[in-house]
């Protein structure tokens, strides 16, 4: 097993650990380019978003035991490649989603955003 | 502000907050059914596979530094729309994560998958 | 039967008369709303991706017949979702296919795009 | 210009030799492995979703002419990229969505869909 570098105890730092085990063991590293990550990542979203094409927005809202289970299992999977993807970036994904947070303070401040779906892009249209 | 259910503190959870306060005070909750969110979540993902439609993906592991804030942006996109959905539908994202990697192990066993990126329906074909 | 628009001899117009059919005589038209066809057009692109996700860009130019097939259904898919889309949104799907090609003349002038594949918004970069 | 294989006049043969010209000249042939082009293609796909993200199922139905600009240059992307596609796995589009079309009959027969969303696989449940 290739030396780790020194990660701190935390929920995404638990999940990279056990894909990079789970990809070393079976030699998976070979397809885990960040381009093909990127790609398992969509297909996994695309699988969420399958199970709520037919459904209306309150049938979404209201979901039977049965699919929220595979619900769940999508979710997961979304997540996963996402670690896996930023891992082999280098990229701390929490870090990343905290300062994407503060960016999109910026972009919609709550006098123009309030109510609003719009894209900050088309604020003033 | 709603009362809010008692959260651990973890990554994730920080994250679901700073989500929760960021719509609740946008009045945004409006816009945010499951089915919405799933859309939103894979139009971030796809924002992330433009980043490297065209490269190789030997270039796809060494990104310039101005592309990999680029794609670290849409990695946090990601990863927020991910935990919001998540949220909204109240499932444990870590728990079924690490479920997920349980039921992985079984449809990938070392010695089948070995080197071999089929789909573990393709197994014997 | 609805009466229907006249509709001239065509690819295109063979496809969105077939689809109209077919969901008719299925009561399907509820569930056809542009919001849902959306994504159940981006959920066939994706199935599309998944087929080559982890092969190599050489791989997807040699594909064995059984894949070959596989993805001939998926790109089948994806041209009816997309067809049955525009003809809900009452588009002319050629023209409209014409005219982008023309604006990406604009966009794409031969000298700058010659054997680069940056998006326009970044000549000069 | 490479000598081209006969084809027929059509909707599809017109915009597959358009694609062809357009890409030879600007030396982009390197970059349209069938990989490649199934990512760009399902980019494209997500971006005519993000259009509907916020909206409700009544809105889209209803969109202004500006929006509707926007929505059509979406749909004539994904077009385009699915005939770059189909032309470079050598598949005729429009014979696949006629059989897939067939085969759908069979999948979802009258009785068994009319008025119900669920995939065929659900068909008893």
């Amino acid at each position: 097993m290739p030396k780790e570098k020194t990660m701190t105890n935390s929920d995404l730092n638990t999940l990279k650990k056990i894909m990079r085990d789970f990809a070393y063991t079976r030699d998976w590293n070979q397809f885990h380019s960040p381009k093909n990550l990127s790609m398992a990542l969509s297909v996994e979203a695309s699988e969420l978003v399958e199970h709520f094409q037919w459904l209306t927005e309150e049938q979404s809202k209201n979901l039977p035991q049965d699919k929220l289970n595979e619900v769940a299992n999508e979710l997961a999977d979304t997540l996963l490649y996402l670690v896996r993807l930023a891992d082999k970036l280098d990229i701390d994904l929490l870090s990343a989603a905290k300062n994407k947070m503060k960016l999109n303070g910026q972009k919609y401040p709550v006098d123009q955003s309030r109510g609003n779906s719009k894209k900050y892009t088309e604020f003033g249209s």
